[in-house]
Parts: C-alpha cells; sequence; structure tokens
C-alpha cells in the first residue's frame, strides 16, 4: 500500500546497522514531512562523503591535501608506535583521551569479507618502509570480547617480529564501576592488574 | 578533529528522531565505508521523496496520478467512516488488520507548531461538503496515554456536531498479556469492557 518511494528508501535506511524496518519506517515519514530543504541538504550531505578518502597511512578519511590524514602527517606524532583500532569511531575515543602520542592504523572488523590478511600486509610492508622493519611499540586496541581476545592473540603472533613491543588496552574496573556488580573476569583482571 | 565532511552529516543525521549523536556517528561512518555507489542510492531515495503529495483527503503521502491517495481513491472504503490518527505509521498498523473499511484523516502530533486548528477546520469542510455535514462515525485512534486521553476530549469535544457517531479504540488487556503485571488502569478498563 506504500509508495515505493516511501518503500524504498525504507529499505535502505533499514540496510543500516543498528535501524530495523519501525525506526526505518519512522524515520522516512519523519522526512516526507520535513519538506525540500531539509531533505536536499541530508542528501548532499551524504553525496559529499564522496570527497573523502582514506589516509594512506592509517586509512582514517579525510579531505586535507596530501596522502596522510591530519593525525599522520603530524611531526608531533610518534610514527614507531602504532596503535590498531578496528573501527574509526574506537579510534576517535581514543583521540579524545588526548593521551596517545603515535599514530594509528584502522584494521576494520572482523568479518567475512573484510580483507584482514591484505590490511595485515600494508602494515608490516609500511612497517618495513618507514621504520626499517620494526616499531617500537604495536598497541593492539581491540574490544576487550572473547571474540576480541581471540583475534588480539591472532594479530599479536602475525606481528611479533614487527614490533619490539605489542600490548594490548589495560583491563580492570571501569571508572565509576561497581565492584559489588563487576563480572568475575573483571574482577580478576581488576586484581591482576592492582597498581 | 573530522573532516567537516562527516561532522556535517553526523549533525544531519543526529537531528533526525531517536538518533543519538553516537548512533549518527557510527552510520556516517557505516556510510563512508559503504562506498560510492551505496550512496549514491540512499541519496536518490532521499531526492525521490520529493515526489510525493499529500492525498488531499486524509494528507497521506502518495505518488498516484489524482489527487487522492490509493485508500481514499478506493470505492469500496465507507467514506463516511473517518478513523482519526496522529501519524502515517499508525493509519499503516491499523490498515495492517484488514478490519477498518472507511477512511482515515491525518491530524499530526500534538506540538506547539502543529497548525491541529487549520487541520481540523479542513476535516469539517471536508465532512460539510462531502457526507453533508455529518459523518456516519468518526473513531479517534490516538494513543491510550494520559496526553492522548485530553485530545481525544479536546476532539470529541470539537467534532460533536460532526459526526453521528464519536468512538475510540477499545481499552483492555494486549493479546499476550499477563494479569498479573498489567497495570491498574489498563485492569479496570479490562474489567469495564469484558466480554
Amino acid at each position: 500500500m506504500l509508495p515505493d518511494e516511501i518503500n524504498k528508501l525504507i529499505e535502505e535506511f533499514s540496510s543500516l546497522p543498528s535501524i530495523g524496518p519501525r525506526q526505518a519506517t519512522r524515520l522516512v515519514f519523519h522526512l516526507v514531512r520535513s519538506g525540500k530543504q531539509k531533505n536536499s541538504t541530508l542528501a548532499s550531505a551524504i553525496w559529499n562523503l564522496e570527497k573523502l578518502k582514506p589516509c594512506a597511512n592509517c586509512f582514517f578519511p579525510h579531505t586535507d591535501k596530501g596522502l596522510f590524514c591530519s593525525i599522520c602527517a603530524n611531526p608531533q606524532r610518534r610514527k614507531n608506535t602504532i596503535c590498531i583500532v578496528e573501527k574509526e569511531t574506537d579510534l576517535i575515543s581514543l583521540e579524545k583521551t588526548s593521551k596517545f602520542k603515535g599514530v594509528y592504523f584502522i584494521l576494520g572488523e572482523q568479518s567475512d569479507d573484510n580483507p584482514q590478511n591484505l590490511k595485515l600486509k600494508f602494515l608490516k610492508e609500511r612497517i618495513k618502509k618507514d621504520l626499517g622493519g620494526q616499531a617500537e611499540e604495536i598497541i593492539i586496541a581491540i574490544n576487550p570480547t572473547s571474540e576480541g581476545d581471540l583475534r588480539a592473540l591472532y594479530l599479536k603472533e602475525e606481528l611479533k617480529n614487527f614490533a619490539k613491543k605489542i600490548t594490548r588496552l589495560g583491563r580492570g574496573l571501569p571508572t565509576g564501576g561497581d565492584i559489588e556488580f563487576a563480572d568475575e573476569e573483571t574482577l580478576a583482571q581488576a586484581l591482576e592488574n592492582r597498581s
């Protein structure tokens, strides 16, 4: 009963992560009510993503003149300390702490169609070419889940000859966390990593 | 630190209902990774909403040739039974039951900038012009919340001379509901409306 135009956009929205068909439907009718100007702004903003290119070093999208994003192009950042993240939003969260002075590498999330091996090859080549074969440190910033732990182990093995030190982010109680409600694994890690 | 193109689209997405800045950010990076073809499909789908026009009878968006949507243009539907809904998605839910043979009227949600009075005036004019001044029945299909109840009361008063009968959707236990956990108001209504 719905016009094709509406069904088509519901379908497109539903194909995005964490948007179900109900939310997609609500969004579409919201846009129908919003009118031409609002919608053309949104459509243009989507079009404009075209201007982005991946950084030739870390794959973070940018529109700077050169090949590199602003982090990789910054001479203040230590190129021999590489933080591997799965996705851009993880990089943003880490960057917000202002604690990390190295550079990143976006590996992508683990999935059947993610060319992980190509990206790893690329990282190894980059370390060979730019850092003489060995980075000072590689930080594997992958979620502390059982899947993430497995992936981190694999990366550690793959990269063992490419860095003097390979680390992961610290484990323990999150700030504001409650000992009573922490799971056993977290508490065990918190005990082990006490400081 | 983010490119303008990314910030702009995060802002646009965040302005949509039920999308927060975190989900907006995740969506944008998803689109960045999706590439040109996927994104131009999405942008065009948004552009194409332009082709929709509101039904001259009920305000439901459509692209049919005439002035009316497929429901209002259907000679099988009883024009003298009007179901007032707040939003298009409510209409869709009711229509899925296949139980309603009348037509709808989309009043819009209650808000400071919603021209409720204009729409009510429009409805009254329509009843005068098409139904000789009185509909057989007006069903007020507005959410059974305290706000909704208030609005329904107002509509009932406003429309009392424009229909032989004004009703609301039945109240009681939802199918699959649990008596033990039903709130008092629902149970009271269920007792009152027992069948």
